[in-house]
């Protein structure tokens, strides 16, 4: 692992790290935020996925979340959203497929397979490198995230419950089998056959795997994305129709960007929290 | 004026500006928070004044003031850091001089002086210009900043203690005529008469004018700037002959960036606070 840098922040280490990843073949960067807590034990993973054209960096400077995972003692990590400078023709031509668009999944289709598996990345080799190699206990993981990372933590979180007990996101891509982003994006890293692109839908997933843990999701009326690419009330109705529990709650006046996220960041680390330190 | 963005956070209003401004000879940004209290009546303003190479956007993004400026009522207004775009010869040579670098001054010598006159934009035309278009008390501001950001704050503070009720700052260039960055500066905005220069120089100032209002400084100790450039120590000795009372915390393991500013910016909101709400 390579240190990119370490920052102290509210008493805890803010570090930007590098790692050779083999999900990816390539070199990955992620962000990791240590709280104070971390010094003297072992904390909870809290893991925060960025959305289209964002980086490890996104979230980490932009959501404020620092502050209350400090208070809280969660361990927070901002992995990238794709990988990078692979050269593969086409990777860089739209701002939502190929680099910053990783969409969170395991890509079957050529040029695409053998690098985007941005879904074992996070949920697997990237939990366990971070496991291995900062202070974190294995038995206590919660997924966040906003928009294309959005779909990611819910994706992920309805996988692995085991792994991920806590799970809310900001604006997330509910249902992206029903929307221009996500049949882009499967289109391409899945191919045609529609099938398996349900494996990476959060509306398709519920309905066959709903989980005991709580989600919150957070989503403002004024999102310019709302209507066309976000439906979180397909992903509402689908959790109502198999018993999932949701807490889906609309803000008057709030957009998609950050400055909405750090309204209600406080929230959501609140929410993970409550679940990951009880025990 | 011209509304570039708004974006509703922690209840109030995030919003992006450009107005044509007669100091600088330009169009100038700014960034302006309104909070969720100044729908119902007016507000104490604080400035926040960012570092060299920043823009409007810096601390707005990065430093995490809205929360607390929601909590407590406050306006916050976030100016650029020079004119651009003026296609001045050599004004984008250097990160520390120039475009990004106007150390909130009013320059003399050509060619800046025609454009380069961030000390009276900030403290009178973008005070006034915010008094005239938002709901923001006239009675009622204070001033902090960050690095060059933070020199601007004293400076301006120091020098207009009636408009400025308080004044804080964090990891402040104390004493730009001892450090290379302010010589730089001051040599090239002031010419080579020094006795201009003590003007723009906190730990002069201070000596000469010192006010009432306590002054809130913090610096981190492993801020890489700290020993060349920044010169606290300088500045307290100065407030300590002159009776200006300071609160200077050095704070261990934090170094020059917006994860030391986040950490501790809640203190310098109430700082603020504490002050213009009391009447």
């Amino acid at each position: 692992m390579e240190i990119i840098s370490e920052q102290k922040c509210f008493g805890g280490v803010q570090g930007f790290y590098q790692h050779a990843s083999h999900s990816t073949g390539t070199n990955m960067r992620f962000a990791v935020f240590q709280p104070p807590q971390a010094k003297t034990g072992s904390v909870p993973l809290l893991f925060f996925l960025a959305g289209l054209t964002c980086t490890e960096e996104t979230a980490t400077i932009k959501a404020g979340m620092q502050q209350f995972a400090a208070k809280h003692g969660l361990m927070l990590v901002m992995p990238d959203t794709s990988p990078r400078g692979l050269d593969i023709s086409g990777e860089d031509d739209d701002w939502d497929f190929g680099t910053g668009a990783g969409f969170y999944l395991d890509a079957i289709r050529l040029p695409w397979a053998k690098n985007y598996n941005m879904g074992s990345y996070v949920s697997n080799e990237l939990r366990g490198f971070i496991l291995n190699n900062f202070n974190a206990r294995p038995d206590k993981a919660g997924i966040s995230g906003h928009s294309m990372g959005g779909h990611g933590a819910l994706t992920i979180g309805l996988k692995h419950p085991d792994i991920f007990q806590s799970v809310s996101a900001f604006a997330p891509i509910c249902a992206p089998i029903q929307c221009p982003w996500g049949q882009k994006a499967f289109t391409g890293y899945l191919g045609e056959d529609k099938s398996l692109w349900r494996e990476y839908d959060a509306t398709e997933l519920v309905r066959q795997h709903p989980t005991q843990n709580m989600i919150l999701i957070d989503q403002g009326n004024e999102d310019g994305f709302l209507e066309e690419q976000l439906h979180p009330h397909l992903f509402e109705t689908a959790c109502n129709a198999a018993g999932q529990p949701l807490n889906l709650r609309f803000h008057e006046g709030y957009d998609h960007s950050y400055y909405f996220i750090q309204s209600f960041i406080e929230d959501h680390i609140e929410h993970h929290a409550a679940i990951l330190n009880n025990d």
